[in-house]
């Protein structure tokens, strides 16, 4: 199977997700050719010297002006800028996605940037690690994981078709493909990705800035749970910055309930509620359970991470 | 190296740190016989099966009589009800040990219930995962982790000799020891350990009650962020409820700090302050870096959780 999809993969910004996004098609066979526009200059020579694309440019309206397919995986705050860029060389027909992390305000600077004549259709790799850079991709960064797309409420022929053909082209990555409304989107992944980082890149702040407790310290113990939430406070800064202004609305909402049920908790270690602690902490076992058996999780002790010791 | 330290060494309690122990302990040849002591029977009974201990029962006071250590690998809240068992055929001199999360608290029950002619020297392994039992041990658990010895102020020789040796029971089995105030232990431990696994329990417990957002939803994108969470929210609910109600004052006031900070990373979004936003998450990156550094952390993406996608 390896009949390409498109002829000509356009990826504009080729840091962990764009250049995962080259890898893994080139490796599926699923486009002819790949052009990267980056902004970087030590991306693109770093994206040459890997020999990751056909054509590697600073220049967007250059990098779209023959694609079949652009996809934007630039900052979230960045795609409007980027997608202005792209407007006036790109072609009629031309099937527009993004990999943001947001997909309200998104699609929004998509419609408003780009002729109605092309495809947009936003999208969501749920997939990364806490690295960054063309350096951080691989072919297999997809692999069972989920993309969500959002399409339009269009119900034209060619949209339609265009949207399946998208959705073949991360089948073909080893992706799972969902569709879902855009505001939907925003919440479920304000509460499964947006809420967590926050969570996480807060209680490391937190942990730092105890005068009590030397940094040293923190990290000679972090062993007893603190080092979980470090990964994903490793992320990269500028992406997730852009996530939390781009999402506010629904990640203040789930901070609320996320707040709200934080006090309950303290509450119930002061007052030496131990029953109703012992029953919230036996039921978020099943929830670990559960993404196990949805094959999103590993089951191995740690993670694994420890497997070099045994 | 095989020279024993201890001839009889009594654990009481074999679930994951206890059932560790007696591995680490057999296959560094550090004991010349192991005693094991547990409450449950089907717990007794798969010691017995694994042939993991010389002698298993399910009374205290006959694992300890014999003992030249005894190691307690109860819940926190249970340490007390053990060593009262224990007070009356527990020889004197003997060393008497914990593996609780909690200090102040444990040591005051030892120090409550035992004769003052043993050794009270309580402690903590910084190891673990998220599965308990006898059969979720392995030897390797405490290999280049922290084990904190809380030494009771004495400076008595025989006092001293036998923290050296308990020292050199734990560095024989793979760890680093170090020693610490039972207090500040407790502080520490609140803001590395504690508080990381309340906020982990609480934030799956927000996910699981959200209405606009299914459970299926939650598993299924949870590669977003989320499941780095629910590994601590997958532990022992006893042993965590105990370590909460035991150490409560620190647990409180670490909270309350992370509370804070919390807030003001809320008034930040909720006022697009992208420049606090993106200084935070810059400087907890460091903080990984030096979690890696130390030794306390893989550095593969992803913990190395992917790697048989590779």
């Amino acid at each position: 199977m390896t009949r390409p999809i498109y002829e000509r993969l356009a990826v504009v910004g080729c840091g962990l997700i764009g250049s995962s996004v080259i890898r893994a098609a080139r490796e599926a066979g699923v486009v002819s050719q790949i052009i990267v526009a980056d902004a970087s200059e030590a991306h693109r020579a770093r994206i040459t010297e890997l020999g990751l694309a056909d054509k590697v440019t600073g220049d967007i309206a250059e990098a779209v002006a023959e694609a079949d397919l652009v996809i934007f995986a630039v900052p979230v705050q960045a795609m409007g800028d980027a997608a202005q860029a792209a407007a006036a060389t790109i072609r009629p027909g031309t099937t527009v996605s993004d990999v943001g992390s947001v997909k309200g305000s998104v699609a929004e600077a998509l419609r408003a940037a780009l002729p109605e004549s092309v495809f947009i259709i936003p999208g969501h790799p749920i997939a990364g690690t806490e690295y960054s850079g063309p350096d951080a991709g691989f072919a297999e960064l997809f692999r069972d994981r989920w993309v969500i797309l959002t399409p339009q409420a269009r119900d034209d022929g060619p949209y339609l078709e265009a949207v399946t053909r998208l959705s073949d082209f991360w089948r073909r990555l080893g992706a799972n493909v969902e569709r879902m409304d855009e505001k939907h989107h925003d919440l479920v992944l304000a509460v499964t990705s947006h809420l967590p980082h926050l969570i996480a890149y807060n209680i490391v702040g937190t942990a730092a800035d105890m005068e009590e407790v030397t940094r040293s310290e923190v990290m000679k113990y972090s062993a007893g749970g603190f080092r979980d939430f470090t990964r994903i406070a490793a992320s990269d800064p500028t992406m997730w910055r852009d996530v939390f202004l781009g999402n506010k609305d629904a990640v203040l909402e789930v901070l609320g309930r996320f707040t709200e049920d934080l006090q309950a908790l303290s509450r119930a270690i002061r007052w030496g509620e131990g029953d109703k602690l012992f029953d919230l902490f036996s039921r978020t076992r099943e929830i670990r359970r559960g993404i196990i058996a949805a094959g999103q999780e590993s089951n191995e002790p740690n993670f694994g991470r420890d497997r070099g010791k045994h």
